[in-house]
């Protein structure tokens, strides 16, 4: 049985995975950046910057500015921030601190300049040699927040240790849906990232409703063949880690890369939408590095190399998305 | 080439088909109602009940009131109604009419009280031995009326005769897109239907984004799994016709479908819900049928039979759908 866990990021996505947490009655060491936001925390029991309306049980979470503090005492260290930060963390880690614990990832990018996914960049560094588990979607953090019902998918090589984290997870509002295919699933989420940047343009270019379906199941195809080609898993593609992530992402109105895309397509410069943010849309950086990826494997996937050329290569969004038009069926 | 087509039916799904015909520059023959709205239609160029801020060509569009006279004439007969007049209008043909032309529909629903999906219907009737053409989505009528980008699926058994409709649709906002199984795509429209109420339901009883998503991935799984039973035809599932179909309605504003499931997750009665509805929810309809088809088979389809119970059965919105939260992954 889990009872202590270690969440290591403090943006809405680790907020929403230590409310999980704390629901359940498992005590939850989270790494804040700041001694202000801890005490915060503490007295109000909600983080001041990000998801504000998600209640923290104070009997459960105890906040922390130091690292080997939030992870000593945590059997599931559970790295959950944006990727661009997950290589200085992990470097501020002495190994020795992780006898004898899990480690689990929550990120949906790659680590930027490595074109390693998150689970398999942990692995190699730490030398480990037990599954990486990652935590995955279909979930927005908001809604975890309110409370909504929500499935939250555990991956794992290891069906007896994903059992017995999903197990634990008592919330009311969480249903658990185990996955074995814990690459894949890190891959399909990076993929619908970008894909949730070309809806957005889609929108920002007064597209309608007819073409975002015909735009979305071109791009599930363009995941499968991915997935297919990259990690050739027997997978169910209408499991919810993968279609259900899709969709909470392309057709939603909380999602960061939906809300960048439709800036672009509206004729933002992308620079400027990136600045105007106040959350890291991940599809940006993603689509550079998986470009390198497809490249390399020799893939055409004519909507993600288009949302490639838009971000990376001041393409015209407008004549991009005649371009991708004809190609889509 | 075509340049002659009767289109029978005059609600928004018809008026929507008449418009890309004319737009493309073939002579329409449409069978309307009654006298005075072919004569409006004639004044305005807009069809007075339905998607009335759709511009209809006159030089192409011909309304009448008179069966054989919408005809007579035509290349290409395609029957655009709801399920519930195909019967009637097909017994009112004379058979004769027919000699040389080809026929086509585009009706989400099974004919009633029939168990037969209208192309099977139609050629049963008319013991017709050339394929009956399918005209299918994703599509709605209103974007069409705003002649936002669409793709319009042609399905058939014969590639030839596909393709030279296919081709001869030049409306600049219509691309389309080929399909060989009439059969699959006729059932997969009817299942999304079901579907649609189910999201609306959803959507009604306060659930998010998190949980719509998973229900529509596992309705997909549904879709499959039935077609898969029924009309064992390899096909890909990503083509627009499938998944994009559901799409269109699973997550849309526009469908009459998720929102009478709306109306009924708000806590409406069934019968209430229907009446106050303008136009024809066909899922409603469709569920009730495909529920003996199903049975039948012997297929379970958790998310399908549930919206049967409360469509049909009076079951309660909140409680079936707790249930079936528990059969999702």
């Amino acid at each position: 049985m889990l009872n202590n866990i270690s969440v290591i990021g403090s943006g809405s996505w680790a907020t929403a995975l230590v409310k999980v947490f704390a629901d359940s009655k498992i005590h939850v060491s989270w790494l804040v950046r700041g001694k202000e936001q801890a005490d915060y925390i503490n007295a109000n029991r909600r983080n001041p910057r990000y998801l504000s309306y998600a209640e923290i049980d104070p009997d459960f979470v105890q906040p922390t500015t130091d690292l080997q503090t939030a992870i000593e005492g945590a059997q599931l260290i559970i790295f959950a921030m944006p990727s661009a930060y997950l290589k200085g963390t992990v470097e501020s880690i002495d190994p020795v601190w992780l006898h004898n614990k899990q480690l689990a990832v929550s990120i949906k990018s790659f680590v930027p300049d490595t074109g390693y996914i998150p689970s398999l960049f942990v692995a190699k560094y730490f030398e480990w040699t037990d599954p990486v588990i990652v935590l995955s979607g279909p979930c927005h953090a908001e809604e975890i927040a309110m409370e909504k019902h929500t499935y939250l998918t555990i991956a794992g090589s290891d069906p007896q240790r994903i059992k017995e984290i999903g197990e634990s997870l008592r919330a009311p509002y969480i249903q658990v849906v185990y996955n074995n295919d814990p690459s894949g699933v890190q891959y399909a989420a990076i993929l619908k990232n970008i894909i949730g940047i070309a809806t957005g343009i889609a929108d920002g270019l007064h597209y309608g409703e007819n073409f975002l379906a015909v735009l979305s199941s071109n791009a599930m195809r363009e995941i499968n063949a991915f997935l297919s080609e990259a990690y050739g898993a027997v997978r169910d593609l209408h499991d919810s880690a993968y279609f259900g992530d899709l969709l909470v992402t392309a057709y939603s109105g909380h999602s960061r890369n939906r809300t960048l895309g439709k800036l672009i397509g509206r004729g933002m410069q992308v620079t400027k939408a990136l600045g105007s943010m106040k959350m890291v849309a991940e599809g940006y950086y993603a689509s550079r590095e998986l470009a390198a990826v497809t490249r390399q494997m020799g893939l055409s996937l004519p909507i993600i190399n288009s949302i490639y050329r838009i971000l990376h290569e001041h393409a015209n969004p407008f004549h991009e998305f005649k371009l991708v038009e004809k190609l889509l069926r």
